[in-house]
């Protein structure tokens, strides 16, 4: 079970000495050292260094690096430069530039900046992968490919309303088919040729940017989006694949981000990475799903390929980490499934608009730096693991299902309420289980459910072909299924699953959800338990009829008082939870106290505490992480006493505290 | 007086089974039965189901619509299908697309889409409109044509500005009166030759959508759009009067609608019918206002052409409509002049952005819902009318004034307060006559203001020609008027009318206003009656030195403490009030309530009840409705004490009250 | 010392005759005349009128109105009217047109409207204004030239765009040079070719109007906008001295407005103008900050171009001026350094978007108001200075630096607060100097600093080549100077002074900034001086190692508490004070008396009072300006007990109090 893709945790970051003059590399390397640095990601964006013209390429600069990080037996994870084109090609081929939602044909600038239907650019992309591939892909401290850099956005140029006409007859076959699909005899928008088809920009189909006409075709251009930067991706990654059969390749993801379908990227990476920039006000909680979410896009260990070892620049207020904080973001991050600690940046840079993101050495230039001392000391210790802690696993019997495309859809819908958000929901669920220590994994909505007790779906909105049948017979079998209002209400084109809601998981919840009210932030309505337990409710209220549920909690106020807000049902041998609106924290916790009663869901530590606590196993080792994420100090859980934490050598007593951000490692 | 257009009540709405499956069709028939819905309107939205192609028409399904429609003895609504085109006309003429504020050229999508001014879009509807009149027009079942959709919008297009040129020199003749009527010596702005002008987008003369450099230029914009509209609208209606020369012909208005100049819009219409879509927290007043407003417009009964059975979807927050509210709600569209209710729509649709818009039958299919059980109970009460109440008169001693270009006028105005809201201020006049159960017209700003006792005119900041001396003579006659600080500013193309403001209504109200001073929303002025009592002012204040007025309140505070804030003329055989600033709710009372102790204004109802209370008025009959929009419960009226509720056949005793929602109505 | 530019104090403002009737000319002149009206600004937006059309010119209606005011003795401030361009001239050359920020070109419409490089208005303007100066030069009452109007905005067509890089080649001289002076290594945006540069517009560099990916091209786009809108101001200057080598050239200019670097423009101008427009809620203290910035610019008494003599209509809420408001305003400006004090305007616009902006002559067109009494008052009183004050001197030991490329490049930066402004930071220093009566000069970044005891340079963020050493001289001759966070981080194209903040101001500073905490609005720090006092501090906190420097308060909280907050530095003869983070008000107070203590700075008045006292001395008078901007009544400053207001005559006694907006003006 244990997948180890490296030989020890990579410790280090992007690198950019072509930033610097030659002086500055071997003082790099002199301070790398103490701080156990043992690995850089390099050649991000050098395209136009590399790439001169459209006839030269230049290599002798990323020679001598590639060189100096191989001598210093660096783990080398070598990008491959085509995230920002390079000036030359907008000014030689203004095509490769992205047009904007609003219809603008950009000019040069930013990064992120290639139309990914344009042949220039995937030309030379291609190309420059390939090149890249050949030249270094048998260096063997070469350890990862880094292809391209947080892939995102989007284009509505011309030819990419081409290519979204060819990836739509591809999807539907005939135009009727399309229609349908799409609705289109709504409003009269039915089409008769594939070229009448314009993308959903401000000039087309959108209201604005969050909201749309058709959510058909809307939904439909996101994945169109997706599937194109993922076809530039795997283009690349064959490129290199060519003269590097075994190399891993990675892309770096961003979390929860909504525009790219991760769960279909990581099918076509080797390993996932990604890029971690909590605000100064981010809850840990989310923190943590997304981590696990990353994990669980492969279900497998994963790189972080940047964190700030203090400030980040791009936020609108960049408090520094406090002593310690990184630290505790680290293991965090490596209790969830992390293989690697990277930093965005090595060295900070001297100008343009990351000037003010931290670096591990900082604008003065040496390593007499608190945030360069915290560094050091984590790497000290990442170092002391060894291999030990590589390709652990996550163990979880609990799977929260997060789907892409019900991403989309939920937030294109027009109504009932404007403030519905999907990560926003997911997030309330993922929150209890882990207060309580309880290991989640995500899943997508093909996944194979097999291995899991609990599965829970909130606002489950699209439900597509199969989903029900997938999910009846984990029922069937015994689990434990809890879904939400907002749920099984439409295909997988946005069109609605006649015959009452929630559609086709009306079976299996034993509802039938009549009406769904919509409040206003300032109003609220009130439940009761059948158990006398009173809480409120906000948002959406569903308005259910039983139909084989039993009744766990009504509303006691408006004119659907004391019909069910949350119900349960028995299917099969398993159980199905129907929380018909959005609940206040204490309300929702005994929901799912008390469905994880009847399953075999164990927290990771029983008894309880506010640390978290995650567990890591290898097929030799198990490693606990214990992380105190509160202003207030908290005492050692007494299963712990007479542990030694790895990280210290301390045996750890009853008079163990953990001060804010501390942080213990122990081998179970 | 009773003018009837139909034969019974219309109670169905919008409904669209060319969206369809043909079993569905019978299913809705046979469900619609069960509520009494008589009448549904078709083809709304099937332009490009009914032309296909340039060359191609195909009438198949409407015609199976109309057949079976008609079979069923339904009141046919027919719709021109001409507020959404083809998709095929934007691919094959980009002209036909809108340009919007910003200046970008659209491409296909939406509705309401079409360039006014193109000759392609102009040609193919008129065709469309023609073709449907010759095949449908003779089935007396086609009870009403339905033109277009929701007029509304704008277009900014290299036509729209041809366009423009042409109306500006039909308007003014020559250059030099149009370079005096938009004022263009200032800023050196003046032209020499028609096409110097452009279109005042923010490309032009525009600063944002709300403000203008020159809003001679910006009201004339506003003036020739609105015209544009209305040359379409008689366009499609000619067209059908070549093959109906009988059947009334409308299209829905929407209210407050900005854009277009409804009284001048309604003087083409047969009957007016307008869409009412309140928000979850609109006071009842503002609907009441709506349906004054849209009732004046020809001062005739109207249709309601669309409500909500429930639920909307394009508010932030789409509250269900409580039990009775729907009902309620529809009494007070019949009770201020409709002769129709009519839902939008029939059945839910299944797809696109209008999906969670409630219908009458919802996605379950079926009639087991709550929405359609009151639906029901409403057709089955508006059936036992008959024809008894249509054509039914209000009656109204009262006229507030609402002008359209006042509207753009006063809202375009750079200065004095940017709060300053058109609407905003008619409401909180209307306001007062609504909670005294006061009945109220609108009329335009060149009413015959004959039949009336009171004229009030809020903020009539436009005095256009003929206005002065219309108002003079009416109070010359013994009328009351009252108007407000910000009016008898300027004239009709935005210049002011110099000499001292209230300009034209000087010698009316018998005041100079010196000055007109601006509060902050954080900012109040006290004021205080002759009378003794206090109150407070804000937005607005006039510095008032009364000619022949006699004061009313005055300031208390502010270096204009002691000035007038309120005064009183006598003028000929009549009386004016002028209210220089924006009173609190018990102060503008005061105000109105001594205005109309001298005048024969009486209430529908002498006592004094929070109900509201409504009187229409045949030759024959006079029916009362009572209604209760008041959480609170609230007594039955005495005057109502052993009557009949025609609703219920109940008599009603001094132990009848009204709950919330509670409605009757009671012959006279 | 004394510089004087005019013969009287010019009082009179915009005067627009040509936008009224023949017999409206001589009331004005009469009304003026109660006033004593001496002066107007004519011929502001008259090019349309001037030049109808490419090849023709009519002056028959500038010279009627010249020799109108010439016969009446007045002042004439010719402009050129080069502010807006004719309708014709877009017509036929749509490229005079500017493209915004957003990339959209322009049609015809507002003003300030012609992109600074389109050749073809450069034609047309340099003509104007040599034709206006051929033609009215010689005339002895034109006493200024004012050349367009309020310069401003920014043009992105594609001219500009051309011109840009020529101003790069020329600044840059070598690819390899523009490559590292804005850091285009970063995100590999290395260019090749100098037409590779595009402007950092939406569709370029910029994240946003405020925001920019590399500020190094987004602050040369600025610096060449400044440029390029000067070179147009110096094209008319030198056209106009071809044919008038005396009269004195000037261009009204904005307060702080941002976009123009008005150090550098004043060096081209022969007096400097300004137009002050303060919010109804603007504190004084910063009206006071204008003044001295435009006093500052050539360090010589100043032109007041345009004030309202009560309303404004551009701002949300346009209050009208109490009375005897515009009067202290007035004598504030005079005070500051103002040598005229001009309306906009002299009568009121009957359309267009200013008609609800303030004049002396108001819509009811007469001399009965109180604002033309207000006017008239402090037309007597002017007039009785005869030209005593003209050209007095401000004097003052104390130097703000106000250095616009700062301003720029502090806001352009990422991070790390987005709440940073710089006009906010000096005015937070101002404040200080304002409540205490003493004198500030603003100086740009070259200043000669020789004449001032102290220099304050709040977030000097950019220091530039020679800045460093030019304070160190300074400080070395016995200066004091006060710097604070942000400051010494960036050389002239926002690359990062490296090797530890503050740069080059460490040594003088004595500190060493390892980091900069950024709080959010809702967070705050505690502070604690030595001496004892406490406060707190916000938005950004440096962790400060002394050096050299001796600690003056520490941070009480955070974990960055026990380490200094401000500090003090002994270097040569002179003290660096280093303000780490942004205090409260009283703790900045504690800081600034400390660091005046030891200086010669000395208030206008030993006295403390909150009554605002200022000082203008000729080599014969001296002139003392009190006044009253607080709501409360105070009483006169004992040291002029016994003195007598030049303004009333009257003698002052103990007794004297002084009511809010009341004015002495007293003669030493």
């Amino acid at each position: 079970m244990t997948k180890k893709v490296f030989d020890r945790i990579l410790f280090g970051g992007d690198y950019n000495p072509n930033q610097w003059p030659k002086e500055v590399w071997q003082e790099d390397m002199r301070i790398f050292k103490d701080a156990n640095i043992n690995s850089a990601t390099v050649n991000v964006f050098s395209w136009a260094k590399i790439q001169p013209s459209e006839t030269e390429y230049y290599f002798d600069e990323l020679d001598e690096i590639i060189e100096m990080l191989t001598k210093e037996n660096y783990d080398i994870v070598l990008a491959t430069s085509t995230a920002a084109l390079p000036a030359w090609m907008f000014k030689k081929y203004p095509e490769v530039a992205r047009t904007d939602f609003e219809g603008r044909h950009h000019k040069f600038g930013h990064r992120h900046n290639a139309c990914p239907n344009s042949l220039v650019y995937q030309k030379y992309a291609e190309k420059l992968a390939r090149k890249l591939a050949e030249r270094y892909g048998a260096n063997p401290r070469v350890t990862c490919w880094h292809i391209n850099n947080e892939y995102g956005g989007e284009c509505f140029c011309e030819n990419c309303e081409k290519a979204f006409r060819v990836w739509v007859k591809d999807r539907y076959k005939t135009i009727e088919a399309l229609n349908k699909a799409w609705n289109l005899e709504f409003w009269g928008h039915t089409i008769y040729e594939w070229d009448e088809i314009v993308l959903p920009n401000a000039l087309g189909e959108a209201i604005d940017y969050d909201n749309t006409a058709f959510a058909g075709i809307s939904i439909d251009y996101r994945r169109f989006n997706s599937d194109g930067m993922l076809n530039n991706f795997k283009m690349e990654r064959d490129a290199i694949r060519r003269h590097d059969q075994t190399t891993p390749v990675t892309t770096n993801l961003m979390g929860t981000y909504k525009n790219l379908d991760y769960f279909k990227w990581a099918k076509e990476m080797d390993i996932v990475s990604w890029d971690n920039y909590p605000s100064y006000n981010t809850p840990w909680s989310y923190v943590a799903l997304t981590h696990d979410l990353m994990r669980s896009l492969k279900k497998a260990p994963f790189m972080l390929m940047e964190q700030t070892p203090s400030q980040q620049n791009w936020q609108p207020y960049n408090s520094l980490k406090k002593p310690g904080q990184m630290r505790a973001q680290s293991y965090q991050t490596i209790a969830h499934g992390a293989d690697t600690i990277q930093y965005f940046q090595l060295r900070r840079s001297v100008g343009a608009c990351e000037k003010f993101h931290g670096a591990v050495i900082e604008h003065v230039g040496t390593e007499d730096t608190r945030v360069f001392r915290e560094t050091a000391q984590l790497g000290e210790e990442l170092a002391s693991f060894g291999d030990s802690l590589l390709g652990a696993a996550n163990h979880s019997r609990v799977a929260i299902m997060f789907d892409w495309e019900n991403y989309w859809a939920l937030e294109y819908t027009s109504g009932p309420n404007k403030d519905l958000k999907y990560v926003d929901q997911i997030h309330q669920y993922y929150r209890y289980f882990y207060d309580k220590n309880i290991a989640v994994d995500f899943v997508p909505a093909d996944a194979d459910l097999s291995g899991y007790s609990i599965l829970v779906a909130p606002v489950l909105y699209m439900v597509k072909e199969g989903m029900k049948e997938a999910i009846e017979a984990f029922v069937n079998a015994g689990g434990t299924f809890i879904t939400t209002f907002m749920s099984g209400i439409v295909g997988e084109s946005d069109n609605v699953h006649l015959g009452g809601y929630p559609g086709p998981l009306r079976e299996l919840a034993g509802v039938w959800v009549e009406e769904i009210d919509a409040l206003a932030p300032e109003q609220t309505n009130q439940i009761q338990f059948v158990t006398g337990e009173e809480g409120t409710s906000r948002l959406l209220c569903d308005i259910i009829h039983p139909e084989t549920a039993e009744v766990i909690a009504n509303y006691t106020s408006n004119f659907y008082a004391n019909t069910p807000a949350v119900t349960k049902n028995s299917f099969g041998k398993g159980t199905v939870y129907y929380i018909g609106t959005e609940l206040d924290t204490s309300s929702l916790d005994l929901c799912l106290e008390q469905a994880l009663e009847t399953t075999d869901v164990q927290p990771t530590l029983e008894e309880t505490t506010p640390l978290e606590v995650v567990l890591r196993e290898t097929e030799e080792d198990a490693f606990y992480f214990v992380m105190n994420f509160h202003a207030e100090t908290h005492p050692l859980p007494k299963t712990f006493v007479g542990t030694t934490d790895l990280l210290t050598g301390e045996v750890l007593s009853e008079k163990t505290v953990l001060h804010m951000y501390d942080t213990l490692v122990i081998k179970a």
